[in-house]
């Protein structure tokens, strides 16, 4: 049965604030469960308007769909909406390329990142401390269930740039071109900025390379790629193989 | 004075039937009106809360922030509305390449992938009669002022595939790699499919290419990439020159 103290629950896992007092966030819809479901995240609490999951022993509620309504952040919730717990990020896997985000703000662009890290074998994504958080659900959503596999720490960029010896690389409007000037990237960090100001400059002192994703057209327009679509760039320019 | 008849008309626009009528859909903020200023089209009227396009003769009205509000489709106006008049679509260059859009159901896709068409140096895109409306306030949006430059036709697709005979490539799951099988496409079209169902049979059939774009991970997973970053990466594997 569906409790009010579910409800308050998921209710309060909106916020920031509230997902990292309860530790936990809300995952919705079948497939990106079960990518939950395979991987090493624990499903605290399981609401289910058909018997999709019975097969697994889980914590799981029955409801009606106007009940999941209640409770779904989503216009048409799409079934199944899960109570997952925040895990403590892993290690960070320095022998890899790593991708990093400074103030990262939209939640769509940072779970399309997710997705896109996950298709190229990313596993490790850094986010500076005030970027958007990836529990959030805007961000949960357009991973598309890549978030249960990709490993997001948020943590002082300064600090641990300057720790770290391997290649670190940004992108930037001016730079070398992404297409003339790869280097093998087997390990190291490719720092992307935040979508309205970019990189920072203090960030920028940081960095080896300078890269950019130089413009197909003759005209000053548009300004900018979309974030997203410059990180696709990049890592389909960095690391395909012929 | 914003007047009765004003707000009517903005919250119209809203919604594509209202748009179609009217022959009128709504650009909000400055860099984007600008673009759209710099463009063909033409401005019915404009709001805005001080003083910055004076310069220009426009139907312009002063107004609150308070007042913006009431008629702004955002949370957060950006201090100017403008009523942008829908002009007939130009001829298609077919001597460029084209990209097509096959039931594309996602406003902020369409956008994103307008900026990136922008980015490109492609000037046409030609969608599929029941893919979402390229003045839809959210394609708007995230097309940040791509759409003044870009110039979008909705058509039969079927029929417009069956009278050409240009190049006719595609993109779906399992194809020839896009980083192996390069031609030169100076002109021809590339077709992207829906978000959830890619391209349909019947369209396939039309198609001389079959492109994939290669998973960089041993696993499954994820499925897919999102689709405004195929089309990022397919235009850059195609479109560079070193």
């Amino acid at each position: 049965m569906l409790t009010k103290n579910d409800i308050k629950l998921i209710k309060s896992l909106k916020t920031k604030k509230y997902r990292f007092l309860n530790k936990m966030f809300i995952v919705e819809g079948k497939k990106s469960i079960i990518d939950f479901l395979n991987s090493e995240h624990h499903i605290v609490k399981l609401f289910s308007v058909n018997n999709d999951f019975d097969k697994y022993e889980l914590n799981s509620v029955k409801l009606s769909y106007l009940e999941l309504k209640k409770i779904s952040y989503l216009k048409n919730p799409d079934d199944h909406l899960a109570i997952i717990k925040i895990s403590v990020p892993k290690m960070i896997d320095e022998n890899k390329l790593i991708i990093g985000l400074e103030n990262i703000s939209d939640p769509g662009n940072l779970g399309a990142i997710i997705r896109i890290c996950d298709w190229f074998g990313i596993k490790d994504i850094i986010c500076s401390k005030n970027s958007v958080d990836c529990y959030n659900s805007k961000v949960v959503q357009a991973s598309m269930g890549s978030l249960s596999r990709v490993n997001i720490n948020y943590l002082d960029f300064n600090k641990y740039l300057n720790s770290k010896s391997f290649t670190k690389a940004g992108t930037f409007l001016e730079g070398k071109s992404i297409y003339l000037n790869k280097i093998s990237f087997s390990k190291g960090i490719i720092v992307f900025g935040n979508e309205a100001n970019g990189i920072s400059p203090e960030i920028e002192k940081k960095l080896d390379i300078k890269y950019t994703i130089p413009r197909f057209n003759n005209s000053k327009n548009p300004e900018s790629l979309n974030l997203a679509s410059s990180v696709s760039i990049v890592l389909s320019e960095l690391l395909k193989s012929y």
